[in-house]
This record gives structure tokens, sequence and C-alpha cells, in this order.
């Protein structure tokens, strides 16, 4: 049994091997190959591997795609095309022109979008073609790159994974004092657009509780929405909904700091400073974000590969799982995992609030990835002015000019 | 056969006499009765219409609704709670915050809507008691209006009108040199969130041609945007899409003009002067808007009531008309006249931008529906924070307040 | 313009030819090809109409199936393949197994379309590549065929006529003494599988009338069931529906008749003795059934050409008409001629009996089509098992058997 | 923690009284309620009860219904209107017509209902007023009655429950000697119209390897088809589906046997004698059927109880779970037990041989529930006339008539 990490040079491949360490014995784990287009990193992390593992799984890389994915029962996407120089672009172009400037929502997200869809594009096409591994995918924007490997690719054996999710179960579980699996949300919506309406502990529907328990610190469950915005919502909605809550605000505390890309350019210089002569993760890693990423993966290919039966909220067709959502439409629901695959739970209706967001994004979604397989100009403008964090007309032409100037998008 | 008019002392009533007069041979009308809360322009519209119709049509007024609205086959919604005075108030407090002040769209659409609710349930309510009239809405917001009188009221004699369906078809059979019935429109929408998306013109699909006759003026089929974005679109939206397209420069432009409530507040005062004593429609009542708004309602009434088979434009419940939005969404649709109702035809599938509009909106309608119903205030700032051209939440309650203390909306 | 019928050398041919005539001005119809495979049968309907049409209308022949059909705006498919022979065989052989023979329902309905589906999917592909008329089917079974052609070969252009709808209309405006464009009716199903739910006579619902006035004669609808059935269902269904609901009286009935193919043949072969020196329709046509078809096929052609605006009602697909069925599936219902096509109008729900019925034929419908395209045996039993009137599993291996030796069909 | 047996003077109590036994600790059961409307079976059931339990479980009867199911946290329901003395009559009525009788389907099918749904309505109501009990259902037809609770009486908290979902995933985990929670399987349909597609062992699709399996042994998976017709259909069915697809052969073998409800009243007499005296459960009970019956209820109140994430295979609604089935038909269907509840997992599509049934059976089931809720015998014809099994139209009143004589149905 062999796993293949694409991206593998990244600063999170540390984290990652050892949720991997962790499971290898459950699933009978024998290789893990790296691949990287940057063989700088790739070596760097292929010797941190060899110091930290100890022997106790095999880390190899491989300079050919093709040659990694191959035997491979699992393969990771994790790789971020532009890199940090790109997304340091996505942050502060939006900016220019008063829009809000992040990584997966607006258009920082339709940038990244544009950059990703023709690696994954290629990638799955390569994959077909010496496999039929199962990707579990963390490239963002995760759900927006599970809609065009799903629906327009028809690679099936995909699954968007994100890392929101499994801390909130813990936040819900910490909070109740009992173990993840006795935790069960009504929890749904695009990725980085989710809504939690019930949470329920064991048997019980404790969501009315919960809601007293954050009345004074949202945080408890993780927010860091005022407990009265829930309370008006009667929903937890994704930290990432604070970009359309907060739009103003959002626009002048960006305007204001220092771009995220560049503090993590920072930590991961050090970090990988570190991973030259560590052999132990070092603690800075917390500091780039992703907190449980390694768990959320392991767990989800363990329980894949043993068809445990136990519930993973993931990225995949709706399937009836929201029942006045389409059925095509992925989406982040939680999921059980039986017959080497995903099987969505039904999980009742989605509130009018979250639907409202749902169908405009995922909407927003579908236009960006006709304009990415059309290369047309005119979608990528019409994805743009659909989104309600993107541009008005007037400017709009300006705005993706400067987008193709400095990403090179292939747009007619 | 009696036709009542709620709101018959509005300014528009002369136009609708015009074109009551018009059919009341086809549909052997005998009478109109007018109803207004505003005896004093009640009585000057009905002096007006005694000379004006010259006895070919008898006009009474009733001071009791139900001894108005009883006997009768249809009734004309065309009220307008709280006046000119209202909408100043949704056209200038939003403003304030930076954001669209308009009549029908956005917080001005909220507001607006949040004063006609309590007056259509009750106005439902007292029609149901007396008579089963056919009620023809052209109070504003007419799709708002008509998704709470079917989807939560229940009272199915009901379809909402606009005056744009029929400029469009008049444009469109004018470019052609055509009559009004050998044009046929895939369009669709919430009312003023509508989308044309093909024309065709006898047996011919003409869409490629009426987008190339527009390159140069778009006015040509009655649209104020520039003919880029139409073809960006590949769609012609309904001109109050300039709020969500060109939010900013309208929010400048509305702040730097005299309010349109203002301005028609003089063209009614001047209206109201010559209705004293004239005996003919004044010009100057083109100036008021509403163009073709009494060929649209005395048609439709007309058809209806013969069953003719003849094609309307209106607000109904979708129905399958358009394939990929649910059948209970009140929308604007072509439906065609028959057995003394409206059947919407059957037009495929909406494209992916009119979708994230229209869903977004519908469920911002919905939520407010909810929030009157519920008197809650609550669902209230949910609808508002739903709504794109709505607020922020850290200013979203100042704006609540705002319109609360000057509506005196019952919401706790 | 030109009018191309395959199988023109049928004796249904005449008729078609007076229907064609009378709407030639108002479409300009300049010219009428005909096309059959029996020469001879051709060559009498060819010299026949020549004498009935003095002129008045070009008829021509080809040999070659894309002479006739290119340059044609309109295709008609009235072809029968096998013949008489073969109806002979389908009414006879599902008889030996105490089972209903039947032309379009049941086995014989199965074998008809076993045997027309080849050469639709023949005619269809070679349409393509010369032209891209517009074609009406009237080749039995109609709605088999239309879900075939629309669902499976994906020509959109295709719409699936039968006389049945034309004459109830016709019975209902003679019923009220009104036209037939003053009657709409609530009529669903698939064709030969169809149910009338109600009936409007310009704007007024008459169904409880109807009910009332068919008591004492269902004929006056043109129905053969006792009236206590109609009151039962509160619906009227298809004359076909007696085979379902009648199956051992029918059972017997057709053991102890002539077959019905049998006396058709007698007719058709008087027929064509009267065609060889006729120049007038003979009066024994109405003997071979099919009455108003002509009238169906003109009236339908003359308003899609003219985009007329008038309803018809045809086999197309469901696209929302009725509520509760897919849209996907070709059902028999209301349409509109707009646009040069054809759009379903919406009549709300389907009754639960004739949704039963609805769904479980046409997945019989589907299973046979499957079948045909994977020329697979299995498929067909399976078709054949899941019918109402189909076989029990241990004798219908022997009848498959039956069917494949006397028709031929390609099945492993 | 307590449970009510409604019937709890049924020869089957014994045995769920073993399957509570075993969950007990897991679930802190303390008291067991037997009810029933026999005083005499009730007696003996409960002096039975107390020697086989040793004071294991506490056993408890009431002569009053609500005294038994207040302050229960479960309901079973296991009881029987008519008694066998109803069934016979269900069983030998319809074979004078040359029709089937059988328990659960068909004309029998129809009677047990007709007979059940005044009892559950009324049990549903007392139970909402005194607790909030989950009720499991195996009343016959257990999918009827479910259909009728959920959609009709609208109480949430039911699952319908059959033995014959768990009897197929054993004979799945026998086959490959696993364990029962190592098979997952797609299976769908109404109760005892059920469809097994796909079965998964682990994280392996092993349906080619069962076809291979049963080719000679078509038992080994429970099955009493000729493997042939397996191959044919690529479908496991129910082997209730024999009345339908061996229609003919089964009538002629009913009309030769003694009827079931005789073989079970003989075994029920021995029975109770067995439990006058008996400790143990006696060997005899096998012969009434119904095995696993009490692993798959208490497995099921266990693992709802602890919402331990655990699939059954229940009846409930289908809500999205096979994708082109609506949204509110109850169907049998694996589902997860979490929350307190159980939700639907989304399994895919449906093959249209099992649609064509399930549609049809259950617009039969829909209309027998309106038939009794309007008292209609009118709807009740309907419902006959529909279902495959059901009579002719020329003998269905009589065969009504019959029905209504000797079980006094209320219907007018």
């Amino acid at each position: 049994m062999r796993i293949s990490v694409i991206g593998g040079g990244s600063s999170y491949t540390p984290e990652l091997l050892k949720g991997l360490k962790d499971i290898k014995d459950d699933i009978d784990l024998k290789e893990i190959c790296l691949y990287d287009i940057n063989p700088e990193k790739l070596r760097t992390i292929e010797e941190f591997s060899r110091r930290y593992l100890k022997g106790e799984l095999k880390v190899v890389t491989e300079k050919v795609f093709e040659d990694c994915v191959k035997d491979s029962s699992y393969v990771l996407f994790q790789f971020r095309p532009g890199g940090l120089e790109g997304r340091l672009k996505d942050e502060t172009i939006p900016l220019k022109y008063g829009l809000i400037g992040q990584e997966t929502t607006g258009i920082g997200g339709f940038a990244m979008a544009m950059r990703v869809f023709p690696i994954v594009e290629d990638y799955i096409n390569r994959i077909e073609k010496v496999s039929r591994a199962f990707v579990v995918n963390f490239t963002n924007p995760s759900g927006h790159v599970t809609e065009f490997a799903l629906n327009y690719l028809g690679y099936e054996k995909f699954v968007g994974l994100c890392n929101i999710p499994i801390n909130l179960l813990q936040a819900a579980a910490d909070m109740f004092e009992v173990n993840l699996e006795d935790v069960f949300l009504k929890y749904y919506g695009l990725n980085h657009l989710t809504f939690l309406e019930r949470v329920y502990i064991k048997s019980k529907d404790v969501t009315e509780e919960v809601l007293e328990k954050i009345k004074y610190s949202p945080a408890n469950i993780g927010s860091s929405f005022p407990s009265s915005l829930i309370e008006t919502l009667n929903l937890l909605p994704s930290s990432y909904l604070k970009y359309y809550l907060f739009e103003r605000s959002t626009v002048k505390n960006l305007k204001n700091s220092k771009p995220r890309a560049q503090i993590v350019m920072e930590v991961e210089k050090e970090l990988f400073e570190k991973y030259k002569f560590a052999s132990e993760i070092p603690p800075e890693l917390s500091k780039r974000g992703g907190s449980m990423y390694s768990t959320a993966a392991a767990m989800l290919i363990r329980d894949i590969h043993l068809s445990s039966g136990s519930i993973h909220i993931v990225n995949t067709k709706n399937s009836g799982a929201v029942s006045n959502i389409p059925d095509d439409y992925v989406m982040e629901v939680p999921s059980i995992a039986k017959g080497g695959k995903v099987f969505p739970i039904s999980i009742g209706e989605a509130d009018p609030f979250a639907l409202g967001f749902i169908h405009n994004i995922k909407m927003f979604e579908r236009l960006t990835i006709e304009a990415y397989l059309k290369r047309s100009r005119k979608l990528a403008l019409k994805a743009l002015l659909l989104h309600p964090l993107g541009p008005d007309y007037d400017f709009a032409e300006d705005l993706l000019n400067d987008l193709i100037e400095v990403h090179g998008f292939d747009l007619k």
C-alpha cells in the first residue's frame, strides 16, 4: 500500500507524515511518495522525513509525476500553484479596488481557482492513465476544485477536504467532554461557506445548549463572530462568512495590515530553516494555520480504506444530503465511509439564509469553471460580476486585466 | 361585470380607465369601483373619471372596502402604503449608510414590503369573505407581494403584474416591425430581477440579430446598459440590475441627486391640479413612469376573462416554467391565459448568472415574509444581511432601527 | 417549402394530402415528396394524388430517402415496419400465452417498438446529414418512438402525434357547441395511456358538467368505458386502458374474434383497389381508423410554422408540464406552438392512479429502448417482465423466443 | 428506561424478550410493558416471561393502553388486527377470483392495511398525548403503515422494520465469512418490494462475485428465485416479487395448498400450549416465521438509543437516499442511527425495473390510505384497480363487497 503526496515539498508535509504514521498499521501502509515541482523544498522535506520517521515508514520522491502516483491507492493533493507569491497578488490586487483580497473567497478565490484548474485537469488525466487512485484534495479552493473534478472532469474517486469541520467537531466534543465520534452535526454548505444548524451529542439534540454556552464566548465553538450574530441567524456560519457580513470593516482592516501571504512567507522561511536540521516537528508549524489538517486526512484515508462506517464531513456531490439543494452540487456534508467510498447522509433542508449564499456562490463556481474550460474572458467577467464580493461592472474589466497580467491566465 | 380598483385615488387611475374603456365591450364590463383611503384624491379622480368617460363606463366609489370588492370579478391592487413620504424615507435612509435607497430593490424594497404585507393580508382576508375575485396586483414590490399572496396567504386567484415585460415586448416588436403577439421571449426571473435570454419573432430565433442590432444602441431594446455588458452576460438583464452591477457609482449618483420620491411628489401635485378640471388625460402623466401600465392590466384581464390563449408575462408560481428553479418560487414568466387562469409555459433552463441572483433574492423575500409573519426582528435582520445590497452586520441593527422608527414596523 | 411523407405509400396518405392541401396557402407549401419502401403502393398513391390534387399541389416521389427529405422543412413519419403481417403476429402470438395481443400496448407494443427503432435510428441519422427538418411522427408506438428520438437519439426537432387528443377535443367542443380552440384540457400521460382530468370551456371549469353529461352516455366524450368506472377514477382514461382494466375479458374477446390486423388487411385491399382509379377520397377510408389524423398533422405543422401560439396536445419532453413527473419523460401534454417549436404548458400534478401507470410503463419503454440499443436479450426480458400485461417469468423466455423467431430481432 | 410492546400477547413476544434481554445493559433497560387486547394470550405470555427472564428484566402488563405507553422511550407495534382469522380471509377471498391471496401483497395487503390503519391512527393519537416515544413498527404491511404514520399522521418518531433485510445482511456476511457490520448493501424499495443492487464487503464491491456464487445456488443469498432470473434482472428482488413474476403458477399453487394462515394457526396453538409451562423459548417458534426479528428490533433500539452510527435498513422517508425517487416516499433503505434518529444514506439511483414497481405500488399505497381517511369506496376501488395483482373492473366491485362484508370496512 502506497500513498502519494502531490505538493510533497510543502511545509505541511511533516504534520501529514505524523498523521499517516499513526494509521500505518491500520491500513498496512508501506510507502509514501512525495512529488513537488520545487526540487529544493522537496529535498529538505524528504531529508527531514527520513530523520523524523526513523525508518518506521518508507518515504521516496519521484521526478516524474506518473512514477509517483502509479501503484498508489491514495493520492493527496496539497499543492499551491503560484505559491505564496501568487497568493500575495490575490490578496493585494482586489484591495486596490476597495475589494476584499483573500485566498479562497471572492476575487482571490477566483484567481486561485483559475491557477489551480489547469494543474488539477492535467494531474487527473495523468492519474487516470496509470492508476485509479482515490484522490483526497486539500488544494484550495478545496470545494471549488472538487466541483471541477466531480462534475466537469468526471473523476469519481475524488473527495475534497478541509480542516474546518474537524476543528468544529473537536470544539463540540470538548464543550461536552465527549469523544469526536459522539458528535453529529447538521452542517452543510460550500467549502468555506458552511453553516452549522444543529448539534447532537449522542442521542441528544444540544443545539439550544450550545447557543446558550456560546452566548458569552462564541470562541468556545471556534467562532470569531459576536454571539448576537449567531443568535440572529440561528445558525453558526463559517468564519469565512465575515467577508460577506463585515465587508467594509474587513476591507479597512486588510488595507491596514500586512498581507497574510507575507506573514506566511516569513513563517515558511523560518520553518524550512528548522526542517533542514530538525528530526521532530518544530512548534513553529502551528503558526502556519491548518490545525488538525493531518488528523482529518489520515482519519479519512483510514476510514475509507477500512470502510469503517465512520462519518466524515467532506466535499462531495450533495446527492440528496440536503434536500432542497440539487443533487449535483458539490457540498461539504457529513458522509459515511463504506464500500471504499463516501456516501452522503441525508440531513434535511437547508436554512433560507444559507441557501441564498450557497446557490449564489455555486453559480459563481460554475461560471468560473466554464470560463477556464472555454478560455473565455466574458465568462470570467460574468463570474466576477455575480460574486457578492466581486467588482462593479465599471471597473470589472480593469480588475480582470490586472489579474490576467500578473497570473498570465489564458483567457480570450 | 364589475372591476374594483384598490388605490383608486392614484394618479395612475386615469390611464387605467383608458385601458379598461378599450376592453369594456370584449368583456362586457359594466362598472368600475374605486376605493382609496385618501378621500380627497379619490374624489378628484372620481370626478375626473366622470368627465373623461362621458358615461361610456360607470364609475362608482365606496367607503367600505367590502362594498367595493363584492360582486367584482377582478380586483386591481395599485395602492402604496406610506405614500410618497414613505418612499422618500426608503430612498434616503439607506444612503446615510452608503447603501442604495430604491423603492423596490434592496433595503427600500424591504421597507416597502414590510409596509405592504399587513395591508395585503388584510385585504385578501376580506376579499375571501365577500367574493372570489381574481386579484391583479401592481402594488410594489409586485413579485414579492405575489410570493406572499400565493405561498403564504394561499390565495390562488392572484397574479402579479409589472409594466416592464410589455415594454420589452413592444420594443422587440418595434425592432422587427411586427405585432406584439408575434414576439415570444425566453424571459424569466423575479420581478425587477429578470433576464431576457432569447427572442423569437414568429418561428425564428432572432437572439443573435437582436444582440447585433443593440451593439451600438442598447436603447433599441429599452436597455440603459452598455452593450458590452449585455454581450458579456449573453443575457439582457432588467434595468434594475444596475443597482447590483453598478452599486458604487449608483450610490454616488443617488447621493448627488434629488430623490426620485421628491420628483414624483412634484409631478403628482401638478397632475392632481390638472385632474381637477381636465376631461382628457394630461400629457404630464407620462413623466410619472409606468408606461403601458394600463395596456398590460387591461389586456391581461381581457385575456383571462376570454381565456383567449394569449401569452402574458406575469408573476405566478414557477411550476416548471424554468426547469432548474423550484416549482413554488413565484417568478415572472410567460404564461398562457386559459380556463380563467394563467398557466406558465415551460421555457427551459435558467442561465447560471441569473440563477445566482434569483435564488439569493428569493431567499431574501422569504426571510422578509417570515419576519413579517412572526413579527421577528431577528428574521428581519437576517433578511437584510442576506441581501447583496444590504448592510454589513456592524451597522445592520442601526439601519433596521432607523427603519422601524420612521415606519413603525411591529417587530420584536 | 417542401414536406416529406415517409411511408407515403400508406392508405392514410390521401387523407393527409387533403389536410396539407387545406393549409398550403397558410404555410406557402409548394411540394410534397412521398417515400416508401413498397414501390407498388407508392405508385398507386402517387397516381391517385395527381388525380386528386388536380395540380393544386405538386407531389413527387423519390427512390432515395435522402433525396426526399433534403430541402424539406417537415418530415412526416407514418411508416409501419413489418406491415400488417407483422401486426398480425403481434396480435396472435401473445394470445397463445393467454396474454393480450395488441398493436401498441403490452407485448404487441414491445414487438412493434423493436421493429421500429432501427428504422427510426437510421432515418434520423440520415435526416441529420442532409437537413434539420422538423419530424412529426405518427409511426406507432408514437410516444415510445418519441422517447427514443428525444432522449436517446437526441434529435430535438421531433414531436410525436396521435389522433386521440384531437378527437377528444372535438368531442368536448361538440358537447358544449363551441369551437375547438375554446376547449382546454388538463390531459396528460404516455401516448395510449393518457388521462383527462379537467375540462375547461372558455374560462369555465366544466369537469363536473362533463361527468354529469356522460353519466348515461360516456360515448358523448368518446369513451367506451362504463360511466361508473369514470366516476370511480374521477378521471377519463384513454380507451387503451381497457387492456389493463378489463384484461381477462379482453383476452377472451380477442381469442374469439378475427384479429384486427386481418380486418385491416381486407380494408386496405379494398382501399387500394379504389385508389387505383378514384380521384376523390373513398368513403371506405373511414373504416381504416385514424379519424382526424390529417387534421391533427396539418394543423400542427401550420401552427409550428406560423408560431401561432395555438395549443396542441403532443408527445414531447414533460419539462415541468406535469409537476410530479420528471422533466425528461416524454409525455402527451398540451403544448403551445411558438418560435418554431412546441413548449409544454404547466398543468399541475398528475393523479396518483395515473402516476402509477405512467411511471411503470415509462420504465418499460426505457428498458425496451436499452434492450434495442444494447441488442440485449436480458434487457428485453426485463422489459417484458415489468409490463403489467407481460408474461410471468416461467414462460417469458418462450414468448420472447417466439417473437425473435418471427420478427428476427437482433438480440443476444 | 421502559419499552412497551403493543400486541404483547403475540407468539413472537418471547423471541423479542430474548433480544431485549441481550441489550438491556447497553441501554439501561429497566422494564418492559406488554399490552394486548386478548387478555388470555397476554397472561400466558406474561407468565412465560417471568419464568423465562428469571428476574433479569421486569415485565409488567397494563389494561389501559396509555398506562403502558406512558414513560416508555420506545413502543413496539406488533399487533395483528383481525388476527389469523382475518388473514385466512385475506388469503382465501382473492383466490375465488383467481387472484393471489397473500397477507401483505396485493389484495390481502390491501385488506390488512384497511384493518390496521384505524388502530394505528388511534394508538398514535394516544401516544402523542402521553409520551413522545419512538415507535418501532413490525405490524404488517410494515412499509405501508410507515407511509401512513409519517406522511399522513405526521408522527415523526416512527420507523418501520422487517426481518428480511437483516436476514439478507446475514446471508451476505456468511457468504464471505465476515461480520454483519462489514456488509454494506445498495438495497432499496418498498417493504416486501425491495431490490438488492450491489453488495460491498468492507471496501470491496463484491456484486459480481455474489452473482457468480449464487449461479448454482441462489439460496446462498436467501433467494428462492432461479439464478437465471437474478441474472436477467441484474438485481436480487425480494422473494415477495414472486407474486408478480410468477403470478399464474402461484395462484395455482395457492389453490392447491392449505392456506398459510391455517398452518400458522396450528403452529400458534402448539406454541401457546408450550408457553403455558415452558421457561425456555420452544424450538417450535422457528416454524412461525420471522427469523431474526428480535435481533433486528433490539439492535435498532440499542443503536438509536446509543446513537452509535450503525447502519440499519429501515422504512423511513426516502429523503434523497435513492436519488430518482421523491423525497417523501417511505422506503426501505440503509439509514444511520445518530442523534436519536435514523438518517437515510444516499445510495444513488434506482434501477428502472425497480422504479416501475416502486412507483406503481407507492401510488396504490397512497390511494389505499386516502380511501381509509375519506372512508371512500371509490378510492378503495381505484387502489385495487391500480394494483398489478388486483382485479379487473368487471369483478372489482364484487371482490371489494366480499372484503367489506367479512371485515366490516367503513367505506361509503
